[in-house]
This record gives structure tokens, C-alpha cells and sequence, in this order.
């Protein structure tokens, strides 16, 4: 769009990228604030969107054998302090239920009454809880593997919150898996992670980097924890995705114990794998432009929204009709594995056309009496801006391959962006000069990913972390080796990591 | 099935019905209790055939242009005041939020830390907290109707449980709505209970009866509450929906307040409705038998399982072959809105069968040798015993339509069942009767619905229920009005009340 134009979203990204992101999220009716601290109202718009991401990952995950079930909101206290790893990561921050009953108190309110025995904390993970039951449902190699998936909130009492990408209460899904062999669970971890990045590439168009996380940075009590990182358009890194091979550890805190086919008793081993609604902040900060939200159509909660205009002198009902029968023709086609999904806006008010930008729908169309008169109607295109009239004739075709279009820009633009802002770096003042210094110049070389060795010490990246806020994101899987000198100490490394700072 | 055969579940009906539910909830692997108090593990077949159930009713709020949302887990002590019999009603039983950290204490062990200077509720049921957001949302009659639904955990502080039927965690829908006018939100509230009714009777099998609730069984706060009730084999009510028409009383809590096309402000007129896990629970209940569960079709996790037989001599990769053959033949065919669902176990051991049958799959397939010699397979129904070959010529046709015949039996032996124990009654002796004394010679007069004339004064209503355990269920909408004396007292009544023991 011109330089001289006038934006929807104030202040644009360049002047304010984090409240840039929350004028957005209002922008578009996607979610607000609750009155609890922390915790978001996820709107209509925006749980659609949350709603067609489940139904794809979900039929991805059911496709390699892993079955939902439900497990308990609360989990004794007690559990969480089976894994010692586990419980240090998150203690910190979570909501402890201590009463069952209110009653009315000396003041004539309501104060907490009936005191729990045992304090239950509202899950923040469902490691403890599952491997209860999993210690009961594993006793042969028969009943392995084990690939149970759950749909659920969860809450950790996050200081700072911010809609989407960190609130105290989130919705995610968590996965956790049992199996006779480490290679197996290992096995597993991988192709976990493969879905995601699978997911966030072609159905969120947000290229990722595949990686490991060093082990300052994994979960807690996992053995080895495999990310997705993403780059938003500040350049700072959002994890998309996790998936942690947990080893024997949370298997011997719950107890999780197998007879192998040759009669000798073993704990399993086990994983688990998460994503969340902050895919959704990771959707918005990547595609997102100066006029709102721009949604990837194989997701978006609508796909077309049909405007009919009514300028005077003008049969209204007429042109509700050519309007519905446009959105009966278009209802026929499927897109994304599901049938085209059209809205009609028939609201004759200023700023129709750009809710409907804000809230980032792929293609608009217009309609009137002109357009009726040539059986057409007039297409605008939201992440280009590129209009143009099209016969009704050929409408079905030019939606379906416009969307293609549109979704492979979006990640090809998010991808071009990546690749921008992503640099070798072997020398350390270039390193910190690229996380601190903003050259007005050339602003395109401040922040980003920068791939530079590291010795796998943790004090240099706990050095580098104080001085830059940026940490090890994750060691790439598909790095070359390569022998260099880490970018902190010069001591010997045998490959580049991503470096970042990161949501 | 014949009178010396053995059941697969232990005791039976007859000899048990509240144990026999439970053990049939074990024998099926639907569920199983949670270390946590009160609260439930959903397991994998369980949760199948909830997530079966969520998509169809989900389909039907969404065709009436329901769309969904997501709030917090949390409600803030003071939102819960807000409406006094909503707290009176709520209060006394739910998961109280005292602090947001854990510290190492005193003894060595964690204690609860960050006392919250405000205690939070965890949610029992969303009006104040969803009230709080539709107090922004709504600003002007265009506003209206706002037609809201959340899938959601809850959790009310049940003291005894039962697994689906009352657990301190359940899963449910709630929907809200707000509405310019009162007669447009008493439509919802009767929109909304006849989805309930269409879907329990339709997708599950289970005929109820649609009544309203008398003012002493109204959800706290409501101001009329519809609901339908079914009948379970032990001739208890079961209440599967309820819709409330909540007049002003929440709009007036949480000021949700609109500007009306006359530039009036009012306040709106609001509903809520929602069903839960619940009805799993129900259907159990409708249709098990004492081998066990019985799936409707049009919701079962799975309709067919094909169990290849492996007889010494045989092929066994064969027989695999014909059976994944014949496993693809049936999953080309759709039932119930979806392609059927199709498992194969062939785990060669003892007791293969009765799994399935315990679990209420609707149909059993058998093959081996001799069934491959016809291109035939042996077809069990689980409702009626009934077995017969069928060519696999026929195979789709032949199982769409016995699936079709099952859903149907299941329904019209319930709906018998429902009708054998409905009695009207008129004498206060006999009603007593009906509800106290076990006739051995003819159980089937002892309990059930008794249709009895009520004088609509709740002092009588309290007294039945002191000395019967009885309450009036719903007054039937579709009741002829009929002047009559209340079983109680003798005054005047203008129609029969459902009268029941109930879950």
C-alpha cells in the first residue's frame, strides 16, 4: 500500500510492533482482555480460527494411530512433586485451588470455606495426572505403544500477559505417548514435530525452523525437547510447537512399568507434545499488515465475504438476490477440505469494507448494479490489494486459485522475510551490534536470527542472555557441520545455532 | 438373550442397576475414576463417543446461527454476588482459587504462596462472566440477538459421584444469548430445547419428555427453566438439557444494556442452555444391557469391527488380506452423516469378542476360511443377538440398513419401556404405593413417571419429595389441560406433573 496512505491500524508496525499487535487483535474482533488477570476472551473470529486449526491438527494426529481422551483439570499437589525437574519448572506459577465451598463470612461477603486436605493446582501440563492413569493402563508390551492425545485448558500465572501469546489461562492440546523402546519414543518426539512444522507451514503459512533446544531451555524433566521457532516481523523468535522426549523420567515418577515379550519388567519411555492458541499471536504477527489481520485461507473462519453495494435509484431486493445467489454458487466449491466458506455483509454502513479488511478475509466482493449487468462482480484481494471484475461464469475457478495464490504469497513473504533477517555471524561485536545498535540506515541488519556457533556451554548463554535478552532459540536439525569458534568464549563448536531474542 | 445364559457384566440389572452401571462403565473402558476427588478420566472410547456427540449438536447451534466463543476458567468472587440466588445457588459448592505460587514451607514440602487478594471461583457455570463481556458487546439493538456457545470444562463440588452422571469436573456446552425483546428470548430458550429433544431423541436414541421445571427446581437465577427428562431402566428420571429463559435478572447483574431503533435504553432479555457429559451417561443407562453397553449407530465410535478368525491350517495373511479388503468396502459407505467407522481386531486370543460387546459396537463381523470360500462374512448384531452370513456383494447395503434398524430398535424399546412405566394417577394411597412398595408379583407397577395432578403449591411439592424422594420432574409442554385435585392436598390442579425418583 502507498506510503501516503492512511492505515486502519494505529500505530503501524514499524512505529509500534507490540501495541500494533494489540490494537490487531481488537482490531479484528478476535479476542479482548477478561476482567481476570491474564486470562483473554477468545471472540467468535477468533475461536473460529482456533476451531479449524484443531479439526486439521487433530485429524493429522488421528491419522498416525493417537486417540483423545479427557483427564482431570486438578492435580494434587502431591504429583506435581514426583518429578523434582518438573516441579521446580512449575511451581512458580500456577493457580492453587485450597477451599470447595464459599460461605458468608464476618463482613457479610463470601469467603472461602471447607479447606482441601490436600491443595489441587489447576494444570499447567498433564504429565503427573496422565502418567496416573498410564501407570494403570501399561502392564504388557501389548498395551504399547500408548498415543493418547487431550483438547484442554491450562493455566500457568504468567507476571506479564499478552492476548494469545501468553496468558495465565491458554487452550492447547497436549499429547503423551508410552513405548517399550527409547528409539521408539524417540522415534515419536520426531514425527510429533514434524506435524507441527507440517501444520504451521502449509495450512498457517509460517515457515519454521526445526531444531533441539539446548538444555537450559527444555521442559522441565524432559530429556530432550525438539521446537518449531518462527520469525515474527519484529524479527524476535515465536516457539510454535514443542515436543519433548521425556525418557524414563516421568515413567519411573509414575510408575509407568511394562513386561517385555521376554517376561522382564521395564519402565517405558515416554513423550509428550504440545501447541497452543499462541499459533494464533504467531498467525497474526507474521501475516498481519498496517490495516489488520490477514488470514491464511486453508484456515481462515471465512474464506469470501460478498458486499453488495445499493447505491440509489436501485432495486435493493434484486441485488440481495444476485448477492445470495453468488454465495449459493460459491457454497458448492470446496477449498482446504472444506466447503468454500462465504459470508454476506449486506449492512449498507460506512466502514463495512474495512471490517472486513481488519479482520483479514482473503478476498472481498463487491457487488452492484453495474456488476449485475455484466453477470460479474468486482474481487479484492486482501494481501495484495489487487482488484479486479470477474464473470460469474468463471467466479467458482478464480476464488479457489486466488486463495492458492494468496496462501502460497503469505509464506512465501513470511519465508523471504525469514531468510532476510537471518545471518552467519562468527564475530562477537557484530553479534551484539546486531541484537543492540538500531542503524536508522539500514534497519534491515538490526535483530533477527543470528546463526552463530556455540561451545554447548551454558555459561556463554547465560552470559549472552544477560547482556542481550536473546537466547539459543534451537539447534537446527538439518544444520551442516561445521567446525567453528563460539561466538561467545571461541572455544570449539561444531555448528551453528539460531540465536534470537523471542516471545 | 436366554435366562441361564451368563451375563458379561456382574451383577445384572435386575439384581444391581447403580452397580451394574458402574461396572459396565469399566467393562466398555468409557471411563474410569481419577485419583483427583470426584473427577473422572475420560478414556479414548469414551471420549470418541463424545467428540461424536459435540460435532452433531455443535452443527445444529451453528445452523440457528449460534457461534462460538471462549472464556475464562475464572470467575472473580464479586461476579458470582452479582445475582443473589445465582450465588445462593452456586456458592456452596465449588473449586476455590486462594493463591498463584508454591513455596517451599516449613516442613520441607510446597504450601500454597501469592495469596490472591481476590479468591476466584472456578467456573460452575459462566452467566456472570460471560454477562460481563456481553455488557461490551452490546450496545445497540443491531447488537441483537447475540447468539453465544462455549465448549467447556466446569466444575461444582459434587459430594457423592457417579462417573458421567455427577462428576465435580464435567464437560458441557453452554450457550448465551441476549435479545431485544422477551418474547424472541423465550423463543431461543424453546429453539434451543428442541434441538436438545431432536438430538437426544434422534442421534441418541433416548425419548424425553419437554417440560418446564417448577419454580423450586429452576437453575438460581432463572426465570423460567425448560428441560427434557428421560426415563432410565431402573424407571429413574434423568435430565438431559435444560434451556433457561433468565428474563432481565442477569442483564440487570452484569448491565447489559441497549439502545433500542426508538433511542430508548433497556435492558436485554437473556437465555442460557446446556447439556454435558451427562448424556453419556444416559445413554448407558438407556440401552446397556447385562453385557454391557449398547452404541446407537448414528453416534457409535464405531459401527462395524471385523474379527478374522484363525483357524489351524489356515492362511492367516488371507484372511488378514480379505478382512482389510473388506474393511475398505465398508469405509467407502457413509452412515450418519459421516463414512462408517470400521475397526479390525486381530489379536487371535480368548475373550476378543466380548470386548466389542461389552464396548456395544452395533455390528460384529466375522470371517475366516469358510466365510472367504462364499465371499461372505457372519454378522452379529449386538442389540438383538440376531446373526445371519451376508455376501459381500450385499455387505454395505445389508449393514447401512441393519445400523439404520438398530437405531431405530433402540429407540422404540426405550420408548416402550418409557410408556410401560408412565402411569396416570389419581389416588394419593396408590401413588405412594407406586413409589415405596415392591410388588414381587408385578414389578413393572413398582416406580417410574407418575402423571399426577399437582395444585401447584411447592409446600406440596416439599412434602412428597421429604417422604418420597420424589420430585415433580417437568410439567409436560404438550399436556392436555385437564382440571383435576393435586395428589397432595386435593386443590384444584389444570393438568397432570411428571413425578419421579431422578438422577
Amino acid at each position: 500500500m502507498g506510503q501516503n496512505k492512511k492505515t486502519a491500524i494505529t500505530p503501524t508496525r514499524m512505529e509500534d510492533y507490540p501495541e500494533w499487535y494489540q490494537q490487531v487483535v481488537k482490531a479484528s474482533d478476535m479476542a479482548e482482555n477478561s476482567p481476570v488477570r491474564g486470562c483473554m476472551v477468545i471472540k467468535p473470529w477468533g475461536y473460529s480460527l482456533w476451531e479449524r486449526m484443531v479439526a486439521v491438527l487433530d485429524g493429522m494426529f488421528k491419522k498416525t494411530g493417537v486417540k483423545n481422551a479427557y483427564f482431570p483439570l486438578f492435580i494434587p499437589l502431591s504429583f506435581l512433586e514426583k518429578e523434582a525437574e518438573h516441579v521446580d519448572g512449575f511451581a512458580k506459577e500456577c493457580a492453587v485451588v485450597t477451599h470447595h465451598r464459599l460461605e458468608a463470612g464476618p463482613g457479610g461477603g463470601l469467603v472461602p470455606a471447607g479447606p482441601l486436605t490436600e491443595p489441587l493446582i489447576v494444570r499447567p501440563t498433564s504429565e503427573t495426572i496422565i502418567g496416573d492413569s498410564f501407570s494403570r493402563w501399561v502392564t504388557s508390551y501389548r498395551d504399547l505403544p500408548l498415543l493418547i492425545n487431550q483438547w484442554a485448558n491450562v493455566v500457568r500465572w504468567e507476571m506479564r500477559t499478552r492476548t494469545f501469546l501468553r496468558t495465565s489461562e491458554f487452550l492447547w492440546q497436549e499429547g503423551h505417548t508410552a513405548h517399550a523402546t527409547a528409539e521408539e519414543a524417540l522415534e515419536r518426539t520426531r514425527i510429533m514435530l514434524d506435524i507441527y512444522a507440517d501444520f504451521v507451514e502449509n495450512w498457517l503459512a509460517v515457515p519454521v525452523i526445526r531444531g533441539v533446544k539446548t538444555p537450559s531451555e527444555r521442559f522441565p524433566g524432559a530429556v530432550e525437547t525438539f521446537c518449531i521457532e518462527a520469525m515474527m516481523q519484529d524479527r524476535k523468535a515465536l516457539q510454535a510447537g514443542t515436543s519433548h522426549f521425556l525418557g524414563q523420567n516421568f515413567a519411573k515418577a509414575s510408575d509407568i512399568r511394562f513386561q517385555g515379550s521376554d517376561g522382564v519388567e521395564s519402565f517405558a519411555w515416554t513423550t509428550s507434545w504440545g501447541a497452543s492458541t499462541r499459533m494464533v499471536g504467531g498467525l497474526i504477527m507474521t501475516h498481519g499488515d498496517d490495516d489488520g489481520v490477514i488470514m491464511p485461507p486453508k484456515v481462515a473462519p471465512a474464506h469470501v465475504v460478498l458486499l453488495p453495494v445499493f447505491p440509489k435509484n436501485a432495486d435493493p431486493e434484486a441485488i440481495l438476490a444476485y448477492t445470495r445467489e453468488t454465495a449459493d454458487l460459491l457454497r458448492l466449491e470446496n477449498y482446504g477440505g472444506r466447503p468454500l466458506e462465504v459470508e454476506i455483509d449486506s449492512r449498507d454502513m460506512p466502514g463495512r469494507n474495512w471490517d472486513w479488511i481488519k479482520k483479514g478475509v482473503p478476498l472481498r466482493l463487491e457487488m452492484g448494479p453495474r456488476d449485475m449487468a455484466e453477470d460479474a462482480v468486482f474481487m479484492f484481494r486482501r494481501d495484495t490489494g489487487e482488484r479486479c471484475a470477474v464473470k460469474r461464469a468463471d467466479l467458482a475457478k478464480v476464488v479457489t486459485e486466488t486463495l492458492d495464490a494468496i496462501q502460497k504469497n503469505l509464506y512465501d513473504r513470511a519465508l523471504a522475510f525469514q531468510k532476510t533477517h537471518t545471518c552467519n555471524m562468527d564475530d562477537k561485536a557484530v553479534f551484539y551490534d546486531f541484537f543492540t545498535a538500531k542503524n536508522p540506515e539500514k534497519p534491515e541488519i538490526h535483530g533477527g536470527f543470528a546463526m552463530a556457533h556455540w561451545c554447548g556451554d551454558g555459561a556463554c548463554e547465560e552470559a549472552i542472555k544477560k547482556d542481550l535478552s536473546v537466547t539459543i532459540r534451537c539447534i537446527p536439525l538439518d544444520a551442516p557441520k561445521e567446525e567453528g569458534g563460539c561466538i561467545f568464549c571461541g572455544e570449539k563448536s561444531m555448528g551453528r545455532v539460531v540465536f534470537s531474542k523471542s516471545y
